[in-house]
């Protein structure tokens, strides 16, 4: 017996809300694998207002789905990121990786005189090239990582780039957005981002790259 | 060298942030601690319009402070949320607990004919006495867990009820503040919450319990 009347099928709970996130949301702006990944990010925070602030370079979906189902490894800036990767929805056992609690970033992160979050990119090393990067936390992260591949490290195929909050948030984004020469971004404008829309991007892309996989090819 | 201008000092990064956001929000409505406890949820979600949708009951910071000083176990109902709180501020080595992941949940599930995030609940057993209770997800969860108390189960000493999205999020946290008898609470009214304003939540609070341990007073 319950004493609340309320939708308890989990897949009846995800078909409304994606329903309701699109009678709502103006996603006329978008690609429809774009509007697909938005939907989930406006799940992911609740509002559909953020629709508004969520952009994409036009080669971000394909560079994504192409890169996920070639195994790419997933990296990530903080432990909730990669928390809210939904595993089961990967496309190719992609490895996620989140290297914030390396017992070495507290003493590369002094010497380095940045963030801890940005040390932590420095311990991606090779990992970096081709991968999925994901950062949903910190601004410094973001920026370190463009100013290590400026300075010729090697380039991922594709930026999910929405750290949150008040200082740098902002201009780390139009720093993404502005790079050059670019590599594929999928960002949130402003101060809004965070963990949970940066993995649910993630989600998103999984999901459409799973779909997308030609029938009787193996990976 | 840097290629960027950016502020790459943690605490001074906090700071500013927390200036930001005192300039900004309007706190009127707060006790001083809970204020302190908002400023830290707007951080999580990059908005000072969230100001307007954060709830205490009277009872909910002191309340928590003493829980936490007691070693209160943390039951949270996501992956992201329990990986939000920062071990390190938790006043009493307090045990951080999620149970979405067990391989018993999805049986269970099917069982009681509820999602995954409330059958993980029943997993909580004996512990949900006295203990804090972080929702940031799962707006079932927060359904299950008051059905639970009201059906004669243990009670909590607080409740962090921020589940976040379109079906049944607003709902289950109305059913949160009208409950009785009343549990301590502490809630986002409406679509918004989420597992990072309710980590901050958990992270404020914990840091109010640190600042208000008597001084000479071993827990």
């Amino acid at each position: 017996m319950s004493a609340f009347a309320y939708e308890k099928n989990g897949d009846a709970i995800y078909r409304q809300s994606f329903a309701i996130i699109r009678a709502e949301a103006d996603l006329s702006r978008f690609t429809p694998g774009e509007a697909e990944v938005a939907v989930r990010m406006i799940h992911g925070c609740g509002l559909v207002e953020a629709a508004a602030h969520i952009a994409f370079s036009p080669d971000l979906v394909d560079s994504a789905i192409a890169a996920l189902q070639q195994g790419a490894p997933i990296l990530c800036d903080a432990e909730m990121v990669a928390h809210g990767v939904t595993r089961a929805r990967l496309p190719a056992g992609n490895e996620v990786i989140c290297t914030l609690r390396d017992p070495t970033t507290p003493d590369l992160a002094a010497r380095i005189g940045n963030t801890r979050s940005a040390a932590a990119i420095d311990l991606w090393g090779e990992r970096l090239a081709g991968a999925m990067v994901a950062i949903g936390n910190a601004p410094t992260a973001l920026f370190y990582l463009l100013e290590k591949i400026a300075a010729g490290g090697p380039r991922p195929a594709a930026i999910i780039g929405c750290p949150v909050g008040f200082v740098g948030a902002r201009e780390s984004k139009e720093a993404l957005e502005a790079f050059a020469p670019a590599i594929p971004w999928l960002t949130v404008r402003g101060r809004m981002g965070g963990s949970a829309m940066t993995a649910s991007a993630i989600n998103a892309l999984a999901g459409l790259a799973q779909e997308r996989i030609p029938q009787g090819h193996t990976l």
